[in-house]
């Protein structure tokens, strides 16, 4: 599986490369900022196309430099290998920078503390928000990849229904999706960023537990397995007249795509159907405003137009507790920019990916609603998670 | 699944609940701190017993008072819901402690600097090294939990041989076991402390891809199935004369144990076979001076020397790169004290939880070597994942 080009610091095409570091630059730009340090794997990937331990100081104008600790054996014109971070001063070709962007919402305290000394007298800036300015907007290969991602994704979830039998729990059912999902090659990793946000594969939530309020900032809940992880699938099982509602991990190749369906054992009620259909709808007329130059919060608002004149607000993202988003960004990691939130500020820009999930806890049937990532483009909205949306009935 | 006890924001007995809470503030008083305020998931679990998205203040006296963001519901006499760390200040009973312990080594720049001024002429110390320290010697019910986690994982493995059919690769053998842990209860999540550690439910490599130095810093590597990703299995074929190392996920109630186990398709080389007998040898040896008072030191040089009498130096810990560490402590976290390293300056103490896992790459065979997890009593060690450690033969 190994070979020469695997070697080289930077896996992107030599375009797909200069592109990316003339964008985080322009970034860099725009806040005043004539270097910045990055190590966050997300980050890093973004930049090279590989995860590696170690630091990419990048400046306005000269090449990168890449500090590496491991692995052994990269090459390239500017990789230098360190074991701690006090190596990186000194190093040839470095001048010292009037301010050192350091990515502040990632970093641990310490790490920043041990980091700041090696830049003397410079201004302290965030890497962290240049990079996720940068990230909202996804390159030609990150399209390519997510278009790819999204085509596996919608595979396994076409196999869903062959693997559901009576008496299955939503845990019994998640694990045999995981296992499809594997096998079509998702990677499982769960990029996310920001306090302690764990999940492990995506969330599959049965009837009830739904209903069960979750720690971490998902859409939807679950009270899951144990208190050391208390999200997702709790064993509920499967019956006739709730829902399942699938949200699992779209991780094929780096790029992650985010796609829900809703499976169901025989009839679910009426405001259930509704709620669906409710979700469907959102999606049409969200879909007609993903275009660049529109707020964030006026498709936040649209949605709310539509669910309130639906009558469906006590179900609208959570019924016990909601969540305060109904969209996002979506790539290297899974919460990326813009935000679908009532106080975002973020505005629609071309090549934004963003997954889209008006959803509904209908209490004592389960969650219904479905998910679709997005490319926005400068006429149309692509979506890339495409499979039918209606409500998918196991046979009996 | 839900139950009015799990509304509690306790979930230990309450005998439990004091003895952690008594540490925590031995170990405070130790460090000259008066109050710490704990986020960081993994301490929250260990003081509470789930994981709830807010925080834990704990001081030298008084009852610790829990301020929550999500999930809603949760009940007891010290829980105040708030919306952002701001609400923290100006709590009931709360006087301005002197100094506040926070986790820096887990905690991002930015939220540290958002915490700091609600605590205004405190001094600031790291929480993160109290609680490493505390985490460090395990309480009666974690280890009743580690022991059924021992149990459970050597479970997954004695299904292992039955899981494989000739033509697998490292990558489908894993997805098997995956599948099998899942089954058995395991709860997939991995968790692990520092600077972007990321693997997928474990670590399954076959012939030389054990040979593939990885950036992250486990003690084994693997090229993994993605440059985004670059750890672990990544399809190399099990072939005749060649090993498969398992090292898979053992979470399967919040406190995880850890284990290696090797099997092989047919006869494999003399210097395979005598540098497994080795790494059996480093296991009687080390478990025989895992006793309290003992360094972690002094048993990194004990095998260091087995290793050079046995000449097998070039392969120990890894081939083209080798990892710094041969063991480690284990619990809620997969890289807690002691650090079995050569400059590790820790002491072994009584119910420390150590994963001892000295292995060999052998160019053209794979990885050998097994690791298990071990309780340290006053008097002996007790291993508690109990299963063969002699390199098992696949059926041809």
């Amino acid at each position: 599986m190994e070979n020469i080009q695997k070697h080289s610091i930077i896996l992107w095409s030599r375009d797909e490369y200069r592109l990316r570091l003339t964008r985080i630059r322009e970034h860099m730009s725009a806040s005043s900022v004539d270097a910045i340090l990055l190590s966050d794997n997300a980050n890093i990937y973004y930049l090279t196309g590989r995860v590696f331990a170690g630091y990419a100081y990048v400046t306005l104008k000269g090449e990168p430099i890449y500090f590496v600790r491991r692995p052994v054996g990269l090459s390239g014109d500017s990789v230098v290998y360190i074991r701690k971070p006090e190596e990186i001063t000194g190093s040839i070709g470095m001048a010292a920078p009037q301010s050192i962007g350091i990515e502040l919402d990632v970093l641990p305290y310490s790490s920043v503390q041990r980091l700041v000394p090696l830049f003397p007298g410079a201004e302290l800036k965030n890497a962290s928000s240049i990079m996720r300015s940068v990230r909202a907007v996804k390159p030609p290969m990150a399209l390519q990849m997510l278009r790819e991602s999204g085509e596996r994704h919608a595979r396994v979830y076409s196999r869903i229904p062959g693997l559901f039998q009576e008496g299955m729990s939503d845990y019994d059912l998640q694990v045999e999706i995981e296992n499809v999902s594997r096998r079509e090659g998702c990677l499982g990793q769960f990029r996310i960023s920001g306090d302690s946000m764990e999940l492990y594969m995506g969330n599959t939530i049965a009837g009830n537990n739904a209903d069960t309020p979750s720690p971490y900032d998902f859409a939807m809940g679950g009270a899951g397995m144990d208190p050391s992880l208390p999200v997702g699938a709790n064993g509920t099982l499967i019956t006739p007249g709730t829902t399942v509602m699938v949200d699992m991990n779209g991780n094929y190749n780096g790029y992650m795509t985010d796609m829900t369906r809703v499976f169901a054992l025989g009839d679910i009620s009426p405001l259930a159907l509704k709620a669906h259909q409710c979700s469907i709808d959102i999606h049409r007329a969200l879909s007609e405003m993903m275009r660049p130059g529109n707020t964030a919060k006026s498709l936040w608002e649209k949605a709310e137009e539509i669910v309130v004149a639906a009558d469906l607000k006590p179900y609208y993202m959570g019924h016990r507790q909601h969540a305060g988003f109904i969209g996002h960004g979506v790539g290297i990691e899974i919460n990326e920019l813009p935000v679908i939130a009532p106080r975002s500020r973020d505005i629609i820009q071309e090549h934004n990916v963003i997954a889209l999930e008006p959803k509904f806890v209908i209490p004592n049937v389960g969650a219904v609603g479905i998910e679709n990532t997005y490319i926005v483009h400068a006429d149309h909205a692509e979506c890339i998670t495409l499979a039918p949306e209606e409500i998918i009935y196991f046979d009996r």
